[in-house]
């Protein structure tokens, strides 16, 4: 049964069915053809080269083939009972690397059992969520309401604004960038090096030109650079990037003083245009004290947040808001819909606005201020207690996201799903990620530590380049 | 309960909670902003002007406001037993929407009640399928699955492809373009006009020259003007869209001719690249007795199709298949996924593929063969009686679209969920639209219409130029 198709199922396929004449396979296919010869991990240990990067395990090599139903399935009942068997050991797999995952930015923390009912219905939210289109089983007037939470949140009136919900956050920086680039189309992308990738994807798909600028050791944009980047080019409008909280370091760009470089370098208000990527922080950033403030009481363009992440949705998704000035360049009629399209996607997840709406309407601003102080205060605990164990780490101001020396260790990584980039590994604490989690994990990476490091031979990276000298453990800088 | 914040909410909300300060709303925010000035459908009845598109209803006016929750939530349930009622009417309005929806290609024949335990996971398959990245909830192993299933409908070998699953049939359009651009930079862009939106919009992201080729009057590309708009730009090289199956007429552009004509104007196969955009008739096609082969043993890069459409799934998604060696133009490593990113998202939905795995098994090549065979026959059925019932109205030979006058009343276009056109509406035959649901409909179409056209004053409109002569039942051409 488990397995890939048969001969004998193959040859009842060859011999056709009805009156449609069945001509898939070459009869010479081989279910045997090696998986292609991708990138492998180099396993476990110390073996990894500077610079070298890390890829994960090849997955053709344990991928779950489908397989051609026998005659006799329905009668034997075999084939539900491999499915049912697949799916028990997945999902016991799920819980299992749901319990030791540290390193994305997920909120695994929900129960949606409520809207269990609603995976019966195909809903599709497709082209623009304010008009409706002639498809009937969609879920606009949850996506509204949610996106009416955001506006708010963000300060600006529901008149004024436009926006959707998106896929995930690579959405949202796709949508702001290229509304960006309709209202300047010789605008040149500016974004600091610490920027996510989706950023610079962007300006490669859209063929726009890019500046990356400098940051500081913190992960924040530099703004002296940006101004030294900004002064040559001054002929053409700029587009920038404003980073609210960075993918690696947790590092939120002050978007106050990047308003005020570009001001002091001579841009009018209609010479420049900002995005916000706000994936994780542009939810968090409101319930912290002293944070620089997201608002379009600010010359800024759009502002996106990953839905997936702080809030917590069974699949990835965002919410994107721009000014509805902005969106008349971008949206054409498509009479097909009955509908505008001014979103990338076109056919939308119905289910995620609805998942949405219902966390926000439980917890509230209020609900979400208490989660934020407690990830605030666990991701303090952590980095409190790597330096006690004298293991190099940072914790930016306003943010959850503890940087700290990478482990030697790739199963240890694995583990504990850690996110790596050079010598640096990082620990999110989000609201599902509690103190005792956190113990778990020091004490382990503490005694996996003793035997990666058992004498002054070998020594753990000094992390001073990637987060300051005064945060370094190293042997040079303790 | 119900409604916006309320002011004794908002008060506590400005005292600020905890050691973090609360700054969120203007004291003077008022809850009873007007909704935007969306554009108005202009209501029932026969008032459209020609040309004249009709929007759907602006979703502001009934949106499901987000509520904060008051004090004493927990222990009264209100706020629960508010939710829930929403929930329940919501899924009311599901239940008969579902049941009357006609005008989408969408399979709302569906039972995933095995995968109901998964909602309770984050899922994502971040960056590449083929390569695990750190996140360790993911779905990879489905994914592989499905995606060599459909390697293998389309003949080509495991080791030779590499694919993804999208968020919908736009994504994967949105990418077989992008790597035809990246393989020929200066490529323009070939399209028929009856192609699919987001081809256009992928012109207009991507910055591509774009040339539109006329269209039969069956929507399949007129491959005459297709040659008179190769020749004069033979020094640039090709990127075409080829439709497998076009959104309005469910028209299959003629593969074999479009290659043949490629040739014919001096094009060697490195100087062109071809995608296959086949939303919905991508999977039927193979099951199509005398249908034009898609297969990747003839020389064309990529071929999407939807999930959601003919397989059926309860949110958007699609397959995209391209060959390998196209992909290592477009991927870049990216060290913080420990993973290759050459998808256009990113962050994935990890539950789409499962859903997908789920049914690909269960059904398999030969139940596929039957659902397809079954809508056919209805199709033909549907496009009979309304011959019979004296009705404009066209069914390509290899297709389940039926095209025919659009309905005069606006309320029985929502009702029934067609998508219009001109003077064009269309009904998709999917496999869960059965003869009991298109008697229904036709009974209350034919009834509908003799109050539409109670005498000879009104006409119907002259279907002619759209779906030609012979199709045409107006006063004219009967």
């Amino acid at each position: 049964m488990v397995g890939t198709v048969g001969a004998e199922t193959m040859s009842l396929l060859s011999k056709g069915y009805g009156n449609g004449k069945l001509d898939l396979l070459p009869e010479d296919f081989d279910p045997a053809t090696p998986p292609p010869a991708a990138v492998e991990s180099n396993g476990v240990g110390g073996g990894r080269k500077e610079g070298e990067m890390v890829l994960g395990r090849n997955v053709h090599t344990t991928c779950l083939s489908v397989t051609e139903p026998d005659e006799d399935d329905e009668s034997t009942g075999d084939k539900d009972a491999y499915m049912a068997g697949v799916l028990a050991r997945y999902r016991k797999t799920l819980v299992e690397r749901t319990k030791h995952h540290l390193g994305y930015p997920y909120n695994l923390d929900f129960d949606f059992g409520a809207l269990a009912q609603l995976q019966h219905f195909s809903i599709n939210n497709l082209g623009d969520p304010f008009i409706e289109s002639n498809y009937g089983v969609h879920s606009r007037q949850f996506e509204v309401g949610v996106l009416d939470w955001f506006a708010r949140l963000w300060e600006i009136e529901k008149n004024e604004y436009w926006g959707y919900i998106t896929n995930c956050g690579t959405e949202g920086n796709l949508h702001g960038i290229l509304v960006g680039r309709e209202v300047f189309p010789d605008g040149i992308l500016y974004a600091s090096r610490e920027s996510h990738y989706s950023v610079f994807k962007a300006a490669r798909m859209y063929r726009m030109e890019c500046v990356k600028v400098a940051t500081l050791v913190t992960g924040e944009i530099d703004c002296a650079d940006f101004k030294s980047k900004l002064i040559p080019n001054k002929d053409k409008p700029a587009i920038i990037n404003v980073n609210i909280g960075t993918t690696v370091k947790g590092a939120v760009d002050d978007l106050d003083l990047v308003i005020q470089t570009l001001e002091e370098c001579g841009y009018s208000h209609d010479r420049f245009y900002i995005h916000c990527d706000g994936a994780l922080f542009g939810l968090m950033m409101p319930f912290v004290k002293r944070a620089p403030k997201v608002s379009f009481k600010k010359p800024i363009g759009s502002v996106s947040v990953s839905g997936h992440k702080f809030v917590g949705c069974p699949m990835p998704c965002g919410v994107q808001i721009t000014r509805m000035e902005h969106i008349n360049v971008l949206s054409s009629n498509v009479e097909y819909l009955a509908s505008r399209d001014a979103t990338i996607m076109g056919s939308r997840n119905g289910h995620a606005p609805i998942f949405l709406w219902h966390t926000l309407n439980r917890k509230g601003y209020k609900g979400f201020q208490k989660e934020v102080q407690k990830c605030l205060r666990n991701a303090h605990y952590l980095k409190d207690r790597l330096r006690e164990a004298g293991i190099s780490a940072m914790l930016n101001e306003l943010s959850s996201t503890v940087v700290f020396e990478r482990p030697r260790d790739v199963e240890f990584v694995r583990r504990w799903q850690l996110a790596c980039e050079g010598n640096m590994a990082h620990v999110i604490v989000m609201p599902n990620v509690t103190i005792e989690k956190l113990d778990d994990f020091l004490n382990e990476l503490v005694e996996k530590r003793s035997t990666w490091y058992p004498n002054e031979k070998v020594q753990p990276p000094c992390l001073a380049a990637d987060i300051g000298r005064d945060n370094c453990a190293c042997a040079l800088h303790k």
